[in-house]
């Protein structure tokens, strides 16, 4: 067998076993938060959704006392061989000179990661011109994808190889004690390669997933829905073979967050999605294993219009909606307090008795 | 001049001075902060509402650069007499059980203001059973209000000398160097008087303005719009007199919050609304002096049928809704991070220049 065989073998194996280790999340560990939170002072279920996070919360970590968890936000960065196909308003070289700041902790996900006490984690997946930085960690696959308008973007080996490496990142992060993992990513035309993967995967028709990104006009809007379908036509992918849907539209910095959401459920960590690209990313894992959604929490609803799609495919209902089109995992961010709220919560109010209030819900 | 007279006279004329010293907010420093956004390595607007916020802010706080603020979170605590009437789930010990809970730091919002890094000043407006307690500003009008289906529920030098004492507390704030006030409020029955407050200013039926509030059932809300409907009846509130409202239908902690919301304001302070009875408050406070509502910003939309209908009249967008229904300034400490976030992305985020990334949209 050839080197290549034998990774490709790996990558596989660590594909299907993690696949085999989500389980459902703990239902007896809901209900205990749940009546844990009926004890506290006040109405019953009166904070709303923040009860219905602390409970589901436990229930992906399989106890009814998840206390304070700590927080990484994993940010994957890649180009896009579809960039040269004029999708985006940005050119190609600020993907590269994004991942420099995003080092240097100048970028926005870098100031609301310092604001949520997150921990940050930059992985190169394989963007055109790498950096050598301490504080990139380079996972890189190849110096971008192909253009998938003209055929697939990777192989199904480096497709399964960008997974394997997510996997693996997920799996650190859980031997850390990390227990919410925030998904981000940074890739000039990503929002081209996630449209592609949602109308495939939901099914959805190019014009109901593709929007404006990071900000593109009317006329260029129409190019990027007649680039997605020249994308889908090339690659003609089946909707039920996700690798080949991932590998033939996918990027690698998609591939690699799906292999974050796959080992994140399978060791029982809390998977904080962004925006669109990191739902699409979610999307693809679901296909893999439906039971992934469950580890999720949707942070917001953007304005991209497969993004409302793809959630409502995940039965995931966002914490807000505050008009973030920024990706890097931003808005993944800005829900961390919130989680943390949710927790403390929990953990940390008061009971009708030991407050010696009268409880009118008893 | 009696001594009561003289008190009067005093609060009288603190509250015009007050209302006479709020202008509007700086659109100078507005546009200087979104330019400032504009130079950052993002795509122009790409943090939405996120950017909005820091601009208003920048605006109230007539600078580009307000810098970290530092939040307190004002929690009002009275008991009404309407209670007596049987509109809420709870009896009406609970308040000043709350109150022990409260200064304890066993309640949702000591915890929530404790991941929020916010202090809490909890204050005694009226209970009918008032605790000693250092943890606990005693500014007590009287041990609870008359029962508004009768009558007044105060005189209207009670409603002044409340208003007077919220603009001393948020004076205070001010000189301590505080930059955020979260309103937050505790007291059996009180949205019931926020309903018939609300019915009379906006005006709307009491049919539409009336909820659950924290769990009732259909047959107590049917009644609770009756017993609104007869506190409006009692009363005959003239809407162009806000203090005659406030005094004719409100409690004691919605007439001391009305003061620190116009206090605020008149100090530059930022506002962060919680539900529907501290919404209730910036209406009456909206009412004494429509520019008010500038100064402040709404944290979430509540599931009470008034917070809606009231927010639209400040013409004010709340940053979230999750179905909160507590109150005691939980849902002001949630979007604290959010603020927090939003002042953090225009202080310390690269611009392109700084960070040598390309510009496209200059």
């Amino acid at each position: 067998m050839s080197r290549e065989a034998a990774t490709e073998e790996r990558a596989g194996a660590l594909l299907s076993e993690t696949i085999a280790r989500i389980a459902p999340t703990d239902q007896a560990s809901y209900s205990a938060a749940r009546a844990a939170l009926d004890a506290k002072t006040k109405p019953r279920g009166s904070l709303g959704r923040l009860e219905e996070l602390a409970c589901r919360i436990s229930a992906i970590r399989r106890t009814q006392t998840p206390g304070r968890l700590s927080a990484a936000i994993v940010l994957a960065a890649a180009d896009h061989g579809i960039a040269r196909e004029g999708v985006s308003a940005y050119p190609q070289e600020v993907t590269s000179q994004m991942l420099a700041n995003l080092a240097a902790g100048g970028a926005a996900v870098c100031v609301l990661a310092r604001q949520a006490g997150a921990s940050l984690v930059v992985v190169d997946a394989g963007v055109v011109n790498p950096l050598t930085d301490a504080r990139i960690r380079p996972l890189r696959i190849a110096a971008g994808t192909a253009n998938a308008a003209e055929g697939p973007a990777m192989s199904r080996e480096q497709a399964l190889e960008a997974i394997a490496a997510g996997i693996a990142v997920a799996d650190g992060l859980a031997s850390e004690g990390i227990g919410l993992v925030a998904l981000g990513e940074m890739g000039i035309a990503n929002t081209t390669s996630a449209s592609a993967l949602c109308a495939v995967l939901l099914p959805a028709d190019a014009a109901a997933v593709c929007g404006r990104g990071t900000g593109i006009d009317d006329e260029r809007l129409a190019h990027k829905i007649g680039v997605v379908r020249r994308a889908i036509a090339a690659n003609a992918p089946d909707p039920g073979d996700p690798l080949g849907v991932l590998a033939g539209l996918g990027g690698f910095e998609i591939a690699l967050l799906v292999g974050v959401a796959l080992g994140a459920a399978a060791r029982h960590l809390v998977v904080i999605l962004d925006g669109f690209i990191t739902g699409a990313a979610a999307l693809i894992a679901a296909r893999f294993e439906p039971l992934v959604g469950e580890a999720m929490i949707a942070a917001h609803r953007s304005p991209e219009p497969g993004h409302a799609l793809l959630l409502d495919d995940l039965g995931l209902e966002p914490l807000f909606e505050l008009d973030l089109r920024l990706g890097e995992g931003s808005g993944a961010a800005l829900a961390l307090p919130l989680v943390h709220a949710a927790l403390a919560i929990l953990s940390d109010m008061a009971t009708f008795s030991e407050a010696g209030v009268t409880d009118a819900g008893r």
